[in-house]
């Protein structure tokens, strides 16, 4: 039996820079994020709603794509960490369907626990 | 008469990490703050309170440095900044009255509207 080492909040961080800075959003989940996991959208946002649970959040990241006709590119900066909170800017270019062009920017907050992300917060 | 120039939220976000570096807070809030900005604390907070209006963020700021017997330190990281939104890592250590020697680590999230900082929420 191999004990899973825990990782600390800039270790969390860090990974999770990796593998944004590759786009990797997927495994960012199924690496990173807690089962448990909540996901926090503004409570005025017009499209995206909050949900709970690594399932539900999985299914939301699946509906947005499909609202997706073209991706022309993101970005995810570096990490700010401290405590148990990391935090980056991130956004992205893309044409949505019915839509058109659309540039979306927002500050995303990571809470961590356990060396697991338990919540995303999205502003914008 | 001379017209004022409404800074874009980089250039609030550049303005409030230098002044922050010197750890002039007070001149953030004078001349970066809304006069209807609010202060936004974690609902589980154990001391702090939300507040709404500039004099009531000045008064919180004030009630704070009374809880504190000795100042050791701080610290403000370099902003990430996208959309009308930057965040910072920011924290202190402090020995508080009556409780002693206490580290603190927060990212503060700033909005920004017409070039003023309306909206501060902190995440610890």
């Amino acid at each position: 039996m191999i004990a899973e080492k825990t990782l600390t909040t800039s270790e969390v961080a860090a990974r999770f820079n990796e593998l944004a800075k590759e786009g990797n959003w997927n495994k960012i989940q199924d690496e990173l994020f807690a089962k448990n996991a909540v996901s926090i959208e503004p409570p005025d946002s017009p499209g995206l709603k909050s949900v709970e649970g690594l399932a539900a959040i999985k299914q939301k990241g699946k509906d947005f794509e499909n609202t997706v006709e073209e991706m022309h590119g993101g970005y995810s900066s570096d990490p700010i960490v401290t405590g148990n909170h990391f935090a980056v800017a991130m956004g992205m270019e893309a044409t949505m369907k019915g839509v058109g062009r659309t540039k979306m920017d927002e500050i995303a907050l990571y809470e961590v626990k356990n060396g697991k992300i338990v919540k995303e917060q999205f502003f914008y």
